[in-house]
């Protein structure tokens, strides 16, 4: 799914007050496995250390086997690591956002008919 | 769709920076279709009347026909009603919501079952 797409299909993972998954907790995903630090992930997404954190730890707390395993201190600081179980439900959050698109791309274009013709030309 | 499924499924229509459709500006539309007015409909929501009229606004400049006719003065005050151009934005919105929930409803639920038992309880 392109940007655009991601604008306009947001799929959330409700539980209780929480949302154990969603749009940004799996781009933190993708940043931490990519950079394998969670502060290296934060930077990247323009977050701070400190929520970057909190996203992870909702995460974590709410699935059944952790999606991020971090490591403190060392020499080099901490590292982190998306796991399997990590990488199975980013994989099934990313299948979601694709079938919802896909369920409504043509009609979603269909949508922006209604819209004035000098906002269509920027699509 | 049930409340939990519109916390799953979060549709909006973006043009540049804004948002003309969204799940809170198809509401308020709901709002003052039933209301006939803005600000009984902005009560409702729990909305300031400033928000509830940005919105308005936001619409009636993106779409082709205003979506909502408003009236002000009178020794009523003024009132508002959700235009032709309105219900028909409202109803097609509403299906690209259905649509995109009836196609990931089943993943949806199965991707639940990632998450931590006691969790489950209170689906």
């Amino acid at each position: 799914m392109d940007l655009e797409a991601r604008r306009v299909v947001r799929i959330g993972i409700p539980r209780g007050e929480a949302y154990p998954m969603g749009p940004g907790k799996a781009a933190l995903l993708e940043a931490i496995e990519q950079t394998g630090s969670i502060s290296a992930a934060a930077r990247g997404l323009n977050l701070s250390y400190r929520k970057a954190w909190t996203l992870v730890d909702t995460m974590n707390r709410h699935f059944r086997e952790p999606l991020v395993s971090a490591t403190t201190g060392g020499a080099q600081g901490g590292g982190a690591v998306v796991t399997e179980a990590g990488r199975e439900a980013l994989r099934q959050y990313r299948e979601l956002e694709r079938k919802a698109w896909a369920a409504i791309e043509g009609e979603t274009h269909a949508f922006l008919k209604l819209l004035r013709p000098n906002d269509l030309q920027d699509y």
